[in-house]
């Protein structure tokens, strides 16, 4: 693998600051998180959405909130407790305060038999419910006898939030990234892609300039996509040429990637180009495999433009939604590789132009002093330089991307010699 | 292979009624057939053409009709007899009765090197000849001397038979079947096409409600296909949607396909998501290796999307064209394998609507009690229920059958969902 | 493979005539040259084009001549002569007379080390230099000393010229033949092109009756290409169905294609036809590795569908551009093979009518007499005679290239087929 030329220090730091807090699809954990990013990327607004919203198919749960939970024996000895793991009340559980002896405990304990030192992750949003998760290696310790069972939550009419950051640029069409801020202490999935995207975001937000316009999008996975499509999915079908999920981009196992519905959009094009070109070696799974919100985003009748460049895919590693996915999961290393990637992926859609070469024959070279550039080098099988590719097959038709990929050659190379060409008067981006 | 829900337990029999009859192109033998046929589906209708009709490039040839032939030695024992065998004469030959030497005789004898035990099947429809059919044993055995050759046959204007059932249904696009009845005690290649005709005629006689109409057609191969074509081509063009060539269905040795000249049509995709559902492993082959009716349904300027969903293909067995292929080669396990796939087909283009998502975004399917139905199980390799993929899928544009290949599905148990999902208001057919 | 059935007997006899001429992109040996051609192909002109003018981006450079050249030592014996071998002087030096040392000489000298016998090929046409090509292993020999440096050339106002032989035929659409003529003593790269060239010319000009029109030309590579699309790219583009540059034809090593840059031109489909019917191996190139006069016929905005069909193909031998490539690389039987593909294909493009089936059904064969052609042989694999399977794909839809491949079949043999049927009225050409 190339290594990326982009490094942004402070992503693994974020994530350790964020890794304690209890993020629910609504609730004060979602409020600090966003005012956590809000700090790095202070033009990012806060919305709020009030629960009984209706949107599409789905209203607006009730609004959650956790103070304390824990089972303590009879002994009054903490036995499971919220505040070692927020992973072990199930999310959204509602309030509950009573004494139980542990048959009839049981029906509301989840473990994993299968990894026995995990904390399953388990989530209730629209059936009312309460429940502790905890290792099977906890649970079949438990003795028998009666339980002190407190989970101090709140289920209330408030808000839903999200972050949302509109960046313009010089074209209007966009080019949306969306992560998700509902995990609780979960690293790879969640808490790489939001970190991942705010370091996008900085990294946009310093630019002197921008070709395209951003919309970054910060919000409780599912509910909150289905929210905003209801509020802005005619601007996002009019704007948009190409979008990310950021997900699950913090391990430094693998990459891989998950196509749009249709296969073949411009996000699916540059994702595709930048890891074969930067990453090589990548798995590339079916759209029948997504979990994210490009449920929503490519869905009938929406059909934006969305693709995943991640890491390990949610789904596919054994540390998926317990706790094992921890901060010992991910690293600084792991989510540069996720950050470079996508970055890669939309610098390439910056400069996708479709150029047209408007000399005919082969231009003479010589006299433009082009043989010494960057474009004279010859790749390998090829028995001319790759210039005259870039030449032959800007035929005003083909974008960028295509071009490359027509050249056998490195998308980011060819778009170096087709400036240059630019800069002579032999192309014109069209 | 899944085992088919299918029986229909006459099959075998009517093939073991009709084996012994001696049919062709024209004569009483077709009639006795398709009278039979009659006899199990009553509102089948048994046409009449005029010898002499012409059809395209085509004439309808004399009526043949045979009451006897043998070949006898000088002591006057019958040597070849055709009671023992309606194969022993070439089809439509022409009267004789005279005495001949061996060597005079040997020019009008076939015979099967290859398979010397066998009796080959040959005819002679437009050229007016005479001749005897005999296994190589039998011919190798015989003495010299002079042998007295009879065949009591009539060569005389009359009338080309055919069955035609047509099967109004709620839509007035078709299903065509189309199966052939003139050759004589031969069981694979044909007798088991028009058993298995009869029997899916039955069915689809018996259903409440069909959603497409069926013109189902037992006829003399070639000339009964383009006699037939002359008069209703113009209607068949307009309404066919599928149709099938019923022919080799009847062993078990393996499943086959020939897919029409453009190969990508309704009948196509139907016929191989069936095949691959349903049986998996079965033998794919060229249009170049066609031998029945679809040479004359698909032939340019006629262009009907017609298939054949078979079991061992005409000319790819060595009993083909034999009295190897009788009542021992075929068997009502193998006629319930053609007939299950051949109902399948049409069961899923009865199936196979375009479903509409009509909801924007995933729908909530908790609140709809659709996750405790089929839909909610997921298949292998696939992170999310099926109900999802089929939802996903569902866009308006694409049928069953591409939303089944779409999910990497059975097409049936989309289906299922699909109509679920249609009952729920949340898919709607276009 | 199948042997030619064409034979040249005249062709490596031209090679040896031509061999040891001094040709350059102008000048005297370039016209000798020509003059030989038209000798053999009377109706060749020769065109003229004054020095310094404009074609697209270039410009036509002074004319360049050359009576001697040598390294001399002090002794005044040479050390290197040019009437040993044209190719120890650079092509297009400028005139010099002087004493140097060794080493100030060494920047003007070249050689190849990789290949310690071998002098290379080197020019410098447009940027004035001189330079002398010797065998590494001259090279090294050199010793110290004074040397006397002599090359005797002009660089002067004066023409570019090149051959142009138009050829009518019954339709004004043309087939493009271009090959190149302004390499010194090298045998493959490029002798071979114009001498496979011209005996297609003359084949071409003996036919009685010629489907197309032809347009054959002999340039200067690059530079001539430029000059003539300059004067004729739109009558070119108009009339061109497809065309070919002939280079590389004359050794015995290998086949191989250069497709266009569109890849699925006619030219395109009739070379890979001829290719994989007649030769079975070959070399598919990517049009990536170009490198002769379809950089220019190709070029976005001229677009012409141009490939080469080649033996060897340059850049990819070890002989190419050194004094290997010399008639001992080449042999009549090498340029036999070149010749009789190029042919093949033009007779294939000749024949290539678009054929419909105007009977409805099939034909009945027996009547037409059609039992006992060349059609009624049945191909490996497949259960029915050749006939009919064209039959069922002339569809007046895809021409003769298209119906062969959809037949699994030879091109010539549908040919053959068609061209019966047509004359029995059973087809016609659209």
């Amino acid at each position: 693998m190339t290594r990326w030329p982009y490094q942004c220090p402070d992503m693994y730091q974020w994530a350790q600051n964020l890794f304690p807090i209890c993020r629910s699809i609504t609730g004060e954990g979602l409020r600090e998180t966003l005012r956590y990013f809000q700090n790095q990327i202070p033009p990012l607004q806060i919305r709020s959405v009030p629960t009984g919203t209706v949107a599409f198919d789905w209203t607006v749960p009730d609004e959650w909130n956790i103070k304390d939970a824990y089972i303590a024996d009879s002994s009054g000895q903490r036995i499971v407790d919220f505040n070692q793991s927020n992973l072990h009340v199930m999310g959204y559980s509602e309030p509950v305060d009573t004494w139980m002896s542990l048959e009839d405990l049981q029906p509301y304990l989840h473990s994993l038999p299968a990894i026995p030192h995990a904390i399953p992750y388990v989530t209730s949003y629209y059936r009312r419910r309460w429940g502790f998760c905890l290792s099977e290696n906890q649970r079949t310790a438990l003795k028998p006898g009666q339980y002190h069972v407190v989970i101090d939550s709140t289920l209330e009419p408030g808000f839903l939030n999200y972050g949302e950051l509109l960046l313009p640029g010089k074209q209007s069409e966009e080019i949306l990234l969306s992560t998700y801020v509902c995990h609780p202490s979960l690293a790879n999935n969640e808490l790489s892609g939001p970190v991942v995207t705010c370091a996008l975001a900085q990294w946009l937000l310093g630019l002197k300039e921008r070709r395209y316009s951003y919309r970054i999008l910060f919000l409780p996975e599912t509910i909150g996509s289905i929210v905003y499509l209801s509020r802005h999915m005619e601007e996002m079908k009019r704007k948009t040429i190409a979008g990310f999920v950021v997900t699950c981009v913090g391990d430094d196992r693998a990459y891989s990637f998950l196509p749009s519905r249709r296969g073949d959009s411009l996000a699916d094009r540059a994702a595709s180009a930048v890891l074969q070109e930067f990453v090589g070696k990548f798995d590339r799974y079916s759209f029948n495999t997504r979990g994210s919100d490009e449920r929503q985003y490519c869905s009938p009748g929406v059909d934006l433009p969305v693709v995943s460049i991640m890491r390990s895919k949610y789904d596919t590693y054994p540390e998926y939604h317990n706790s094992l996915d921890n901060l010992d999961f991910i690293s600084q290393k792991g989510l540069e590789g996720g950050y470079g990637a996508l970055r890669m992926a939309i610098e390439v859609l910056e400069r996708n132009y479709t150029y047209n070469n408007i000399i005919l024959c082969e231009p003479q070279l010589g006299k433009r002093g082009l043989y010494g550039t960057l474009g004279a080098q010859t790749l390998a099988g090829q028995s001319i330089p790759l210039v005259f590719n870039v030449l032959a097959h800007s035929d005003g038709q083909r974008d960028l991307i295509d071009v490359a990929k027509a050249c056998e050659a490195p998308v980011m190379l060819c778009a170096e010699i087709s400036e240059q060409l630019t800069a002579q008067g032999v192309f014109q981006r069209t």
